[in-house]
């Protein structure tokens, strides 16, 4: 089992040969989707997919595409999602957005050209195995990524806005924008290694209740202002009028379910084969726990 | 062989049973999805995958998921091309664009949800039929559609905007932005029919001179003005300061380079199996021809 900064050094190195394999790219085009692509994320999500196919017995290569492919749909989603008519955000991980830099049509065709990209590298890696588990991780990943899921969170959100607390509205939104895109690389490297249905369930869960563990922490923290002990990736501060997990439940309810949630993650992490040690720590990372 | 109507009937009714094969999609996001797919297109795109797998000798069946695939992804292409930051169309097919009546937002996540649902589409045919042939249609649909296809003609459409006359960069821009999405078809098409790889290129050549022969004739009509006599899609006017054949060309080689274009695309398709009947009559009404 490898570290996490071994995982990431993986996938940095995969994710700079995409372009590679995609072939003759338009450079305003290659620019706007790399700036984003290597604009600093922790790479959670794929490090995630290497993580769990390793524990259920498969290797890096196998799962490789597939890590690189959610992180550029993570990418993707995080662009379209600054865009003025969505978030209208300026800065990402301190950083200008994709808008900001290459205008609002080069951004929004960026965001296109990573989700098809990353269909391109699955679809690859499934023309090359014909391996019946790649087709079932795409339809996982796509699924996890779609209209039943992270988008429709996203459609959730912006429904949502300016909208009255609603715990169930929230709690959707949650599950779909935030936990849906953690799920998909959970179950997509454990089936990819081999694991069975049981431990593909055990690891949805998992992921699950770390998304809205993690969300909830994120909110909390928006709150009580010390996002930097857990490295917050943006450096937005708390919007006024976001419908949020504090909002809904008060800081006191809000830092009992993140713990509730955490548990909960903890318990489903148990059911999974190989060595946990890897997915507890990031556990404790999202969500600020000590031990 | 059926006519364009019938298998038009065919597609209209595939894609009426597309959000049941999806699950449960928030309403704001399925509506807007789906008054954009059912916006009055002609259904081209899918109807050349039909008649391209049913000349090689393949079920309808088998083609469908594909077709209606394709017309998810030019209409999410036409969604995102509508946005303010790239054509700022109010009006498509004489109907108020996506953004005007969602806003842009809604807009932006019912393209990208259109083009994840169509690969959704795509995986859960290869899932069921795990036939290497239907791997091999979605790679060829993805990459026709993607970053080296559709989407790099668009980003060079908008790069190319207020600059001088190019002709080379703006056959890349038809190559690329129109003829990909025609190729995608009749290649996917052909191969899912059980074509053989020379009979997939003639195809492919037949849509490329097709493609660039349908954009010439279109930015001829919209100088010389009769675009009903083709029934033109949009009711938008020529724009004085975009790039088009004509602009580079002038009129009279335009025509020209049109008819030749029009006659390499029927030179390609007299290598194509099966029965020329219906891309012999869609070419004609494509580029105007009376014979």
């Amino acid at each position: 089992m490898k570290s996490f900064d071994e995982y990431r050094a993986a996938v940095e190195n995969a994710l700079g040969t995409v372009f590679r394999t995609l072939g003759p790219v338009p450079d305003a085009l290659r620019n706007a989707m790399q700036y984003s692509l290597s604009a600093g994320g922790k790479r959670l999500r794929p490090v995630l997919l290497l993580a769990a196919c390793e524990m259920a017995g498969g290797t890096e290569e196998t799962a490789l595409p597939f890590a690189c492919a959610v992180e550029m749909i993570h990418t993707y989603s995080l662009i379209h999602d600054d865009l003025p008519a969505m978030d209208n955000d300026d800065l990402r991980r301190g950083k200008p957005t994709s808008h900001k830099v290459f205008g609002e049509g080069m951004a929004v065709l960026a965001g296109d050209g990573l989700l098809n990209a990353a269909v391109e590298l699955m679809s690859g890696s499934v023309l090359r195995s014909f391996d019946i588990r790649h087709v079932k991780a795409m339809e996982i990943i796509m699924r996890h990524a779609g209209v039943t899921g992270m988008i429709a969170g996203q459609a959730m959100d912006l429904q949502a806005e300016g909208g009255p607390p609603d715990e169930q509205l929230l709690r959707y939104i949650h599950h779909h924008k935030t936990a849906d895109l953690l799920m998909a690389p959970v179950e997509a490297g454990l089936l990819l290694g081999g694991a069975d249905d049981a431990a593909i369930a055990a690891g949805s869960a998992f992921a699950f209740h770390l998304g809205l563990a993690f969300q909830m922490t994120d909110d909390l923290l928006d709150v009580i202002g010390d996002a930097h002990l857990l490295g917050k990736e943006t450096g937005k501060d708390a919007e006024q009028h976001k419908l949020t997990w504090v909002s809904v439940r008060g800081v006191g309810e809000t830092r009992r379910d993140a713990e509730k949630e955490t548990e909960l993650a903890l318990q489903a992490l148990e059911k999974l084969p190989g060595d946990h040690m890897l997915l507890q720590s990031i556990t404790r990372q999202m969500t600020g726990r000590k031990q």
